[in-house]
């Protein structure tokens, strides 16, 4: 059985990591999914929250939000509607808590970053190629951070790698990396962060239709593993070759 | 090893369920985790949204908050921020969806149930606490509305019942339902949906500290379908009981 | 001529306080008046807003709300709407600063006591029900504070007690305590807030069909007088008993 | 004993009343009482609000807004801050269910009158200003629907009218209409609405200080009941007097 | 070729500047352009925004909005629809712009001035009218500082004059001062401010129908010469007569 | 002399077109002034807003938007301030205004055409660059809409076109298309939208510092002028070269 685009279940759609899309930002990466295109943008302060001030500890954080015509029919804008919706605030609390959860805030020292993740065009997956892209953001905004002296030569703020990936079930088969027409049908739908070690950072699976078992849910989670890890090589890359040089 | 009030680790805490708690309200249950307490308020309205209209079936859907002095320390009521906060929002979502995955849509007919869960005090697992009462409440909202003729005797909008806990690792023990202290603590903190037919609805896991592997989310897992398996039984014994008469 | 529920013009609904309904604040009170239920939670925090800092005057004020549910038919969440509307103000405004009326703020020192009224079930009298409860939890707030000694033993922040009901002219007859049948269909309508010393804090009246003259003005408050003495006792009965602990 | 601007106790400030200040309201009344300046602008519309269609009756409502330098100190905008405030909302809702005391809706037809009361100017005794000043711009603007046949010429949507007047204690003195050096002061404040039969309307007083007893009550309201006959006249003779022709 | 009030092309409408038309403002002017009417009040106050704390600079800001029955018909309030309107928000920013061009900041001190303008009768015009009428409340509000000794003897915190007017092209013919129903048939519309020496502040014109060429564009600017020299005119003859004592 | 770029006075940064940028949206350009980058995305809907209908004519609008991290520094989001700004809303409107004059909207027929134009990365001229993207971006709109059929192949909803640049005087020269630090550091700063036949449509000029004479002002004119007939030739290119394939 094959999928509406001929990939094979555990396949991922193309994905084309490029670093230092944006000049100001001191990290930047547009993170592609097949035709999902996410922009990632870390904004790395000096300083911290007024309620985390003294402490010796840093902060970081994500914002997601899409643009209104990333969709295939536009939407309207949060900012004219007056409020972000619930979606927009649970996936920037999914990224944020994500990042987290490789950083070592203690090593971070009273510094702030905050990615930002701008959805340019969404085709299933935005958040998971949201925090795939934001993570190599996050290097080079650390990077860029210890080449100003702003972190200590010997601190290591960044305590593992991060990917994430949807899994979930589409006409009756379990499969990895969903684009919209599959996201838009699944009966099951999950979404995994793990580190690159292959440890899992967040596991959000919402059964759409029916509820699933056990061994369905290994399955997916089985898929998810090697998902990230494929992703997690894709980051390597990426970071290993050389990246634009920014306009400053 | 021993939990701080001294439960196993499988072990919830004291659960109460209270039928038609309120008069108005077409099924209501006071649900009580210890604690932990949350008013569940199930409203059946003849009429769907309008972006459903005609279509021959039904909505349901969910809203969360907690009143301002549920927690320990008060905290400002969303009403007078202006705005929803990111917690509120995922939660009541993720409430909404776990009710839908056990309702039959076509057999509520255009009609429209709302069940609002306001936490009159917190001790953790507000949002378990919630969705197990909120399903009572919903079973009695419906067995209103077809005993006022507004569903058909052969219809059954409900296909399962449902249920949810919270487990975690805490002090390095895998432990379920967790209060406060226990969560505020937890590496790793999941909240689990279970129909009583014991499949997944909903697997929401985060490694609040070190990420985790497999064989701990297993474990987790193991956990949260004992404590939705006892649940269940709890919410039969107080659906086979008889409940307060509503004074309308 | 009878009221329709039985009782006689000037006869109260049955009146219940619970106090310590809540664990984590201070003082807390659930008070009923018939089916109407309102949650009061007296909430006591050192330290005063911005405005008045230095003065060593403290502060006391209210916020009022009402659960979605709590009317016969279900109500938007005001934080849902974004904004706070005009009688949840107004109602919040007067239980503030009828509180405020038997506070001595020099004695309380530069700490600020919030009393938040929830209503849970809403039949009537809303508000006097809130005002009377609101003054029982911020006796047992006072306290609180006094025994964990951020209050003198010589200071007394409270100089009276405070107790409301309301008043209105239904089917041509004034009667006290008016429950939701009689206030949707009064004609005059009032809402008189007392001392237990039988002075006036707040007389709020208006004439919601026809202009009412000065007899039926004074009629109006000879009832009023006399169901705020009757909830002055039922007050000192349930702060006289032993309250509930609190489980801390 | 004379008050701080030689008045007696029951003597008005100096009352102005402008009818037609503006040019394209259905009716408008400049009102000034003493320095205090309110522009009200009745604004004849037909139809009624959506919850009111086809029931034959009209609506009528008021809304209250204070200029930003109306005050001594500049006040922020309620626009820029994003939320109405509490005592602006409780004002529009007091203006509004004054000025449906006097009106017949079914008599109006299905047409609504919303009367803008801005302070341009305030020194103590906006609301009860805006009131006296929202009745004269009412009867115009019914009697220029009137004139364009959108009122049958039998029906008569005004059954009285209506005046109000702020009493207080000052000083230990009763006194009525008191301007803001006195407002600022009183122990207690009151504000009366009456009909011009002398009947009330609205009744609301607030011990700022103590309370105040039934004998000191019954003093104010009989300064009110003056001041509001008087304040009637003052109406009367400004609609008798010839107004200003409205440029269209 | 006639204008419909009789007006040759560069001819203005009947201008009126009253000044200190208010008490508590440190300065303040009705300013009538024809029957275009709004109420311009100059808030001085010691201290700036905190972003500019110890700069040793002022701040010069304007607001404008409009009363809801300002217009033909009645417009909701913005501080109802819980935000400020793109064209007030437009025309606020432009009039703080204007403002600032004419006043030196260091010579005005660590000090602040907010010009309000509010529209309470608009007939076309109103941004020009409110700009005019603004620099003459300026004038008289910097007086009143320095008079308290709030400004230096030897400082002027004022460069120049200011005054405003529109321009357009209505049925073919270019205009100047344009009323309602020139505006709104108007197919080229343009604002012009500029100081009293005759140099352009701020230059805005708009295509409302067709796109407008270089010569049509000399035109409309020849004719903005003309009508703020004349306007400079009026402004000095209202600050050289004697203003009304305000009542303080 | 020469600017800090290098560039001549009427020199333009590199511009850089590319179309169909996006996959959903009709039509869609990156635009790129040097450093800004603005994406702009035509969304084509049949059907106008509510108060259109029926007129048989179309309605085109635009919305413009900068990522928080287009800037230098992080700028905080209008939709979590819950409000959008004054500048946003200005350049928005400008945006929609000069889009309607080069659009015959009875040509459109009873169709919708939103063009957001999102600053990717802000390096001054966002507004000019984005008019000068979204007319690219609205003619590939209306040729797809023509293509589907929902154009009738005899309308021609397109008058002209349309580009803008900004002039303004640096260091004292009057130069054309500012980047930032030029922007920031100009005494007069002038947007000026034209029509590809030289005709203006938007003209905006603004003194930062001092006022500016005519003579001036006609500089800076003819600047814009040849710069805008320099963005029409590009524009011209744009259309002329193939675009990439949308992916559907």
């Amino acid at each position: 059985m094959t999928r509406h685009d001929g990939r094979t279940p555990q396949q991922l759609r193309e994905v084309r990591i490029t670093r230092n899309w944006l000049d100001h930002a001191e990290g930047s990466v547009l993170v592609e999914f097949g035709r999902t295109r996410v922009l990632c943008a870390a904004s790395f302060t000096e300083g911290v929250p007024r309620w985390l001030k003294g402490r010796g500890t840093g902060w970081v954080t994500g914002e997601y939000e899409m643009l209104p015509r990333s969709t295939n029919t536009r939407g309207d804008r949060e900012s004219r509607k007056g409020k972000v919706g619930g979606r927009t605030h649970e996936i920037s609390r999914l990224i944020g808590r994500s990042l987290r959860a490789v950083v070592d805030t203690k090593a971070l020292g009273e510094n702030t970053i905050v990615v930002d993740c701008d959805v340019l065009q969404a085709d299933g997956g935005t958040r998971t190629a949201a925090i795939t892209g934001a993570y190599v953001a996050l290097v080079d905004a650390v990077a860029d951070a210890r080449a100003r002296g702003l972190i200590a030569p010997s601190a290591e703020p960044l305590t593992g790698s991060l990917a994430a990936v949807s899994v979930g079930v589409v006409a009756g088969e379990a499969v990895c990396d969903l684009d919209y027409p599959e996201d838009s049908t699944a009966e099951t739908d999950m979404n995994v962060v793990m580190t690159g070690e292959g440890a899992f950072v967040e596991v959000q699976g919402t059964a759409e239709g029916a509820a699933f078992d056990r061994a369905l849910l290994d399955r997916l989670l089985d898929l998810a593993t090697d998902g990230c890890a494929e992703l997690t090589r894709r980051q390597q890359e990426a970071l290993d070759a050389p990246a634009r040089e920014r306009v400053l």
